[in-house]
């Protein structure tokens, strides 16, 4: 196949968003929006830093591509709507790879009826691609990560630590109780859409989506919002299953493991029934986890055996 | 640096739009857009394919790949706004040199004030820069390849085949003259933003911009429209100092070779000293090359020597 007909044979063939002007087959695409912010954000993935053949294949590799996208999308209190994918392809990546690559986004792009209006592909040495995913949120419920304030609750949706855990499992294949739980946390992480679109009714709430670990979105909310956050180590939320691992392996993978891609947020203790709603409502878990305080001697503090020490923004995270 | 160090060098310290609510800092940038359409496009660009140490600097080479998507906002009659860029950066890539890319860029987004509003930084084996651009446009002035009709005037604007002259002046180290000029065509591309934007008084307009070869996007707007474009190869404008270059590199050049981000559109009769009037008020070549007829044997037919041959889409380049 040459780029062309490679191209046909990724592109959609028909569109979902009635925004959408013109998708794929002009020098840009062209999407209308009244009464709506529009939000936007791009996520690059390498071959072999980001993903690896030894982990995912061509469709699970798409499919967290654009979820990853997704899920900053989510974390703003938006919609996805749209998404333009740039790839570079290398000499020995065939068609079909190319086109699972593509099967894999589809397949969450349909959960979210999202469309692919654009993208550019591209030979090069080595396997990368760019997403930029484009969503709508009325104007005044962005949900921005400097929007937490002193006594705040501090929640978390669903467990952390489990991607990093499924992670660990492939690269070591070991076998252990409930692998493909956490090799599925690791391949097919599920933004949490519903459930910040349905946060709506409360009027401020900071978010951050877990991509880079709990410690370092944490801080981001933190440095933001200028307060200081405590948390509680017995509160974190982690899989059952991981118990089998070591306690350093545990906390390595809770505080900085990342890409569980759950949401980290700050409400206000009269708004948390109605998060606890939304959550249950969508089957989700939501924990609990600290407090916001005003801003002390660290961005975040950790409560440990019964002391307070500065949780650091990133950890090291052995990859043996 | 670390990588967030980098990030801080990087990103703009203010920013210029109006219509931008929050840029880079959170999951996603937000912007508002109310009684416009939002236009966009990616362009990827990877080393030693789309450029080269050989030919360009690292500020070049920012320039130019912003100067590219630009372009294509251009010729969708719209006006840039807001730019996202993800850059894989291998290890023998310096901080200096990265800065001086996003320098390049920063340049040419000062022209037309756009805002750099998010992005990705990650490391790789070699060299990517993939840009997302977004532009508005008024929403009944979006000039798509789909509208050219019978009987319309085919032009385009400044000389065609200067880039791909500059690139072969650069690649053979030859010594002609004006080869300043032609380096700069390639390495400095102007997109045609202020030309197309002040032709909004004309109700319907076929644009395109020539990245791919003029020959490939008089196929683009024929197809999209349906139609047969009749060219005559005495008319096409190229520069006179490419008199020194056989007469086989010239065609090969204006035909094929592209990456002049010169305009090409079809346009009324009527409407055709509309279009010169504006292209003198910018100090702007343009020049009828044809014309617009009913579909017939060739999407696109070229008059040369008293014969009408189909032009190919894509012809050959001998790189040498």
């Amino acid at each position: 196949m040459n780029e062309f007909e490679l191209i046909d044979t990724i592109k959609q063939q028909t569109y979902r968003q009635t925004s959408l002007i013109k998708g794929v087959g002009d020098d840009a695409a062209v999407f209308r929006s009244d009464g709506y912010d529009v939000v936007t954000a791009v996520d690059t993935f390498v071959e072999n830093v980001h993903f690896s053949k030894k982990t995912m294949d061509e469709v699970d590799t798409g499919y967290r591509v654009l979820a990853v996208n997704i899920s900053d999308i989510a974390a703003m209190g938006a919609s996805p709507k749209f998404y333009l994918v740039s790839i570079v392809i290398p000499p020995q990546l065939s068609d079909k790879q190319v086109q699972d690559i593509f099967k894999g986004m589809k397949e969450i792009a349909s959960v979210y009826k999202m469309d692919l209006i654009g993208g550019d592909t591209v030979s090069g040495d080595s396997l990368m691609i760019s997403v930029t995913v484009i969503g709508y949120v009325h104007r005044d419920k962005v949900r921005y990560r400097h929007d937490a304030m002193e006594n705040d609750l501090v929640f978390v949706t669903g467990t952390v630590g489990d991607a990093s855990c499924g992670l660990h499992i492939l690269l070591n294949a070991l076998d252990v109780d409930n692998s493909d739980y956490f090799i599925a946390r690791h391949r097919r992480p599920r933004p949490r859409v519903a459930f910040a679109n349905d946060l709506q009714k409360i009027s401020r709430l900071a978010l951050n989506d877990i991509s880079d670990g709990l410690a370092n979105e944490l801080h981001e909310i933190a440095e933001a919002s200028n307060v200081t956050i405590q948390i509680d180590d017995n509160l974190i939320p982690i899989s059952h299953a991981m118990h089998v691992f070591t306690k350093e392996e545990q906390d390595n993978w809770k505080y900085f493991g990342g890409e569980d891609f759950e949401l980290l947020g700050t409400v206000s203790e009269q708004n948390w029934a109605q998060v606890v709603d939304v959550a249950n409502k969508h089957g989700l878990q939501v924990t609990k986890i600290g407090s916001v305080k005003p801003k002390s001697i660290a961005p975040v503090l950790l409560q440990q055996n019964n002391k307070n020490i500065p949780l650091e923004k990133k950890g090291f995270i052995h990859k043996k």
